[in-house]
C-alpha cells in the first residue's frame, strides 16, 4: 500500500486527488495538507467527502510528511514546491508536483513567464515531465515528476503526432483553448463568482498565458529539439469541468484524413487514455467528464490547406489529478490504469 | 458473474446503469436494449462509452433476453414492463423495474394517476418495493422489484423516521421538491431545450404529479398502514443531476433537534448510503452528485412548531440506477455496496 | 428631470438601478456612490456600461449628495441607511432605501433578526413600506421609502388576496422560495463561486432568514393587523436572476379556482406589473427576467384542502431596483410605469 | 408608424424582433407569422409576452401580408424567403431577410454551401448586405435587405479594419468562434436538450459551416474585391446568448497596438454600436447581452508576429433581430438607434 501525502489538498485539484485515491486499490492517503484549513475537518471543506474522509487538514511539515509518505503530491501555487524540495526530502520520498515549478527546463524562461525566482533550479534537470503517453519510459524510478498543466496536456496531445511526423508547418500553429471554471481555482475572487462567469465567455491572458512556453518547449522536443513559437489563447467557459482545444496549422503537404490518422495511430493506438474518435466525430467535453480520457480528432481543410485538430479532456483529471495518479502508478510500479478506469459521468 | 440485460438502455437512467455496471466486479451487461437505436452502436448514442462499450443496441426480445440474462432492468416508459412480464419470464430471470408499473399496490390508484390500464396486475402483490433501507429484508430472493421513483426515494427517506415514530402530524405534510433536468428524460421536447430550462425555474404537475400516491402509500405503511394525504410539488431546476426535498410538518409535541435526530439514527445509523449531516448543515445536491448517497438533515422551528426536513440525492443514482444496482446486489446475494462506493464528483 | 444619487451603485441592485435609470425619460443619475471603488470609472466595474456611463465612483458624502440629488437610493448593507438619515437630509431630498433598515415597524424585531442596533429608530414610523401594489396611496409625498425585500415582495404578493379575504388559515402558511444567485450579492465568497453554485441546489437560513418577520408583518396587516407566524425557506438556484415562490396553506372553506381567482382579481386586476396567469399555467422565472412583472397563479388541491400559490419575479427588478424606481415615480409624481415597461428578455 | 410583419415570429430571432419592436416608438407589429403555431396565442408560445401581445399566430399569406405591412422581416429557414419574393411583393413592401438567401452574391456558392436551389436568384444583385456599419450608405431606399448572419457580423467587424488597411496577411486568417445555444434555434432536437448542452463544449461544422463563404465574400470586398479563404470554426457554449470571436492573422509588418487601434478608429470611431475597448480589456459576452453593441479589441503578439482580434456581441440582437431593426430604421428613414439603445442586461 502506497502511503500518499497531499500538500494543497483543499484546492480543486487536491480534492480531485482525494476522490481518485479513495478508489485506488494500492494507495492510502496519510496526510491532508492545507494551510488554509489547518485543524478543520476535511469533510467540512468538501461535503462530498462526509463519512468518507475522517481526517483533519494539516499544515505543511515537510520533515514529518516526507517520512510518513511514499509519494507526495504538491497541488500548490507556483513556487511552493520549489521551496520545499531538497536532497533529504528526495531521498525519502517521491514528489509529483502539480504546479509549474519543474516543468520548464530553462529556468530563465520559467522566471520570465512566472515572474518569480526559482528556489531550487538544481532539480529542474532531474525532474521528469510527466506527460505519460509521451515520456512514459522516463517516469519509473524518477524522484521528481513535473505533472503537466491542464491546457498543455490537451494542446500537446492534440498536435504531437503532426509535429513529430513533420506534417504541419510549426510556424503556423494557433491553439485556441477553452476551459471550464474549475481551472481558475477555489480562491474567492469577484471575477469567478457564479453571476460573473455564468452566461458569459471571454478570452484571457491573451499572448501571455504561462502555459504557452510549456507547450512550445514540449512540441519543440517533438520537432527534433528545435525551438518553435505559437499562439495560445485560453478562454473561460461557464461550465465546471472540461478543456477543449481547437488547434490550427498549415499542412506541409497535401494529405488526407487517413494519412494524418495514421500518424495519430502510430503514437496513440495502444494508449488506453487516448481515444481517437471516428472520422467526422468532434470531441466534446461532456464525453470525458470525470475520467482520465483525452478524446482527439481532426479535420483536413482542403480549401485552406490547414488541419484543424481538436482534443477534449477533464482539466481536473487528465489535466491534473488523474495524470498525477497515472504518474504515481508508473513511478511506483503499479498498473498504470489503477484507480483511473471509471467511465465518464454523463449527463 | 451476473449476466445483466437492460431494456431502455439509451435513456438517461439506462445509461447510468451502464456506467455503474461497468464498474461492478460481479456483473456483466449482455444486452443493451433500445427500441429507438436498434442496430446502432451504443457508443454512438453515448460518446462517453466510446472504447468502453462495443455492443450495438438491440430490440426487445423478451424470450431471448430472459434466457440470456440473470437480471433484467427495465428503464422504460410506464406500462412497458407490465406488458412484458409473465410467468415464464419470471421463472427464468429477475426483473428490476425502474418504471412505476409495480410500485403502487392498489391497481386502481395506479390506473387513475397514470391514466393507463395495467397489463399484469396479478404480479403487483408479489413485487417488492425496492427502497432498500426500508424494505431490505424482503428483497433477497424476490423475482420482481419495483424500483422506487427519484422524488419518492428522496421524499420518503426524508420523513420516514418522523412518521414511523409519530413525531409529526401526517395531516400537515408538505413536500416541496426540486429536480435537475435529467429527470425529464432524453426525449426531444421544446420545453427541455437548453435555452428553455437554463436561467429559469418552475413548478410543474402541481397537485397531480404521479409520485404523490407512491409517497403517500409508503409513508402510510410507516404510519401503521393508515392512509394519509399530503402535498407534493416538483420543480425543474437548471442543473443536470440532483434532487433536493424540503419537507414541512407540524410536530406532534415539542421536541428539540436531539430528540428528532435520535429517531433518524434509530433507522439510519447503520445505513452506508444515508448520511445524517451534522447539526446546522443543510443538504446540497453538489455533495452527492454521481454517488448513491442520500444526505439528510432537518431544522426544528420553535416559532411555528414545525420541522423542516431536507434531503438530497442524485436522481440518476440513488433515485434510479444506483438503487436498482443496490437492489440487484441484494437480490443476487452480492455485497449491497458493490459497484456503488464511488465518492461524489465535485465540482 | 429628477436628479438621482445612488449609494451602493456597484452592487448588483445598484447596477440594476443604473440600467433602469439610463432608460428613464425623467431621471438623471448625478452620483454613483461606491465605497469599494472610489475614483474608479464606473464602466471599469461594470463593462456593460462602457460608453454609456462616463462617471467615476464617489465616496458617501451625505451633505453634498443630499444637496445634489432629489432622490437618493441606498442599495447598501443593513444599518448604513439608518446611520445616514437625519432631519437635514430628509428636508432636502427623498430617500428610497433598498436595505431592510426601515421595513420593520417594531425596532426590537429588527434588532433581533438583524443582530444590529438601529441607529435612527425615530424615522421608522414615518417610513412607508413601498410595496406599491398594496401601499400605493401612502407613497406620493413620502420622504423615506422602505423598499421591500426580494423574497418578501414575491411572497406577499402571492398570498395577499388570500389572507385579506380570509380564504386561507394563516396558521398553516408554508412559503418555499427559490432564488437566483444575484440575490447573494457581489461579495467575493467561496460559497458563491461559479463551481460551488453551478450544478447544485440548497436551502439556507432555514427558519432564520431575515425576510421572515417582514413577510409576517405585512401579511399580518392584511389579516386585520393580527400577528401571524409562518415558515419561510429560501433556496439558492444556479441561475443569475429570478425568484420563484411556492406557498402552501389550508383553505378556510371549500373553494374552487374561480372563487380564489376572483379574490386575486379584486386586488390585482388593474395592476400593470402583476400578471395573473391563465388557469393551469405555472409561473416561470424565465418569463419575467429583466422586467418589473410579477407572474402569479395557484392550484387548488381538493384532496388535501390546500391551495398552492406560486409567484415569479426578477429579484433585481421587481425584487429591488425596479420596485425602487416604481416608488421613485410615485414619490415624484411621474407615471408609475416610466422606465419600467421593457418586455422580459428571453432566452 | 411603420407597420411591421414578421414571418417566423416564434423562432428565437423572431421573438427577439417582437421584444425590440415593442420598445420601438415608430413601429407597430401587425402580423405575427408562424406556420408551427397558427391560430395559437403568441403569448402562449412565449410567456414573457403575456399581457404585452394579444395577437394570434398567422399563416404565411404573402399577398395579404405585403399589403398590410410596410416592412416584412423573414426570420425563417434558408430558402423560404427566396421562394416568397417577387416583383409584386417588392413593389408593395420592404423585405429584411434574416436568412441567408440573399447574402451571397454568387448563387453557385450559395447553392453549394447550402445544398438547395435558389428560387429567385434574379433579386440577389439588388439585395443589399445589411451590415450597417460597413454598407450604411446603400441601405436607405433598398427594397430587399440581406441581414447578415450572427457569426459573420461578429467575424467581419473584428477584422474589417485590418483587412481594409492591409495590416494582416489574408492568407493566414483563422477565426475561432463560440456561440450561445440560442443560435441553434428552438427546434426540438436531442442535441440541444439542456442536459446535452449544459456542462459541455464542442466544435461543429468544422471547415463546412455556411457562414464561412459569407465572411470570405465580405472580407474580400474589403480586400479590394480579391477573393480570400480562411478557416472558420464555430463552437457551441452552454449559455443562452452571446458570440465571441477570437481571430488570428499574421501582421504584414511590425506594428504596435496604437497603430492597429488607429485603423479600428478610422472605421468605427463614430459608430454607436461598436465599442472599441480600452487597451488590455478583452471583450466578454456578458457585457453586451440584450444589447445591439459589438465590443472589439485585439492584442499584438510580438513573439509570433500575429494579431489576436476579439469581438463579442449578442447573437439575437446585433447578430440577428437588433441589426434587422437597425436596417429597418435606415431603410425607413428613422433614427438608426431607435429602439436599440437599451443598456446590456447584467448579470
Amino acid at each position: 500500500m502506497v502511503k500518499v501525502g497531499i500538500i494543497g489538498s483543499t484546492g480543486y485539484a487536491g480534492q480531485e486527488l482525494v476522490r481518485l485515491l479513495l478508489g485506488h486499490k494500492d494507495a492510502e492517503i496519510v496526510w491532508y495538507g492545507s494551510r488554509s484549513y489547518i485543524d478543520q475537518s476535511y469533510a467540512s471543506v468538501y461535503g462530498n467527502m462526509f463519512k468518507l474522509v475522517d481526517s483533519k487538514c494539516l499544515d505543511d511539515n515537510m520533515d514529518e510528511l516526507s517520512s510518513a509518505a511514499d509519494v507526495i503530491f504538491t497541488a500548490t501555487p507556483q513556487g511552493l514546491c520549489a521551496s520545499l524540495v531538497n536532497d533529504e526530502v528526495l531521498s525519502k520520498t517521491k514528489i509529483i508536483d502539480l504546479s509549474a515549478d519543474f516543468r520548464i527546463k530553462d529556468v530563465s524562461v520559467y522566471e520570465k513567464w512566472y515572474g518569480i525566482e526559482h528556489k531550487s533550479p538544481q532539480y529542474i534537470k532531474e525532474a521528469v515531465y510527466g506527460l505519460c503517453e509521451i515520456n512514459r519510459k522516463d517516469i519509473p524510478g524518477a524522484r521528481l515528476i513535473a505533472n503537466p498543466g491542464c491546457y498543455t496536456t490537451c494542446s500537446i496531445l492534440s498536435l504531437y503526432p503532426l509535429v513529430k511526423e513533420r506534417l504541419i508547418d510549426v510556424d503556423t500553429i494557433v491553439i485556441d483553448a477553452k476551459s471550464g471554471t474549475s481551472g481558475a481555482g477555489r480562491g474567492a475572487k469577484v471575477a469567478n463568482l457564479f453571476c460573473e462567469v455564468n452566461e458569459s465567455m471571454k478570452a484571457y491572458g491573451v499572448t501571455t498565458h504561462r502555459h504557452t512556453p510549456e507547450i512550445e518547449e514540449q512540441l519543440g522536443y517533438a520537432y527534433e529539439g528545435k525551438p518553435l513559437t505559437l499562439n495560445f489563447t485560453p478562454h473561460l467557459v461557464p461550465m465546471n469541468r472540461g478543456i477543449l482545444v481547437t488547434a490550427y496549422a498549415k499542412l506541409t503537404k497535401k494529405a488526407d484524413w487517413d494519412e494524418l490518422r495514421a500518424a495519430y495511430e502510430k503514437y496513440y493506438k495502444d494508449e488506453f487514455f487516448i481515444r481517437l474518435l471516428d472520422k467526422g466525430v468532434c470531441p466534446e467535453t461532456r464525453w470525458v467528464e470525470g475520467s482520465n480520457f483525452t478524446d482527439i480528432n481532426f479535420v483536413v481543410d482542403e480549401r485552406t490547406g490547414r488541419v484543424v485538430a481538436m482534443a477534449a479532456l477533464d482539466n481536473l483529471v487528465k489535466g491534473a489529478a488523474g495524470q498525477a495518479v497515472q504518474n504515481m502508478n508508473l513511478v511506483m510500479g503499479i498498473d498504470e490504469k489503477e484507480g483511473l478506469t471509471m467511465p465518464p459521468l454523463f449527463p
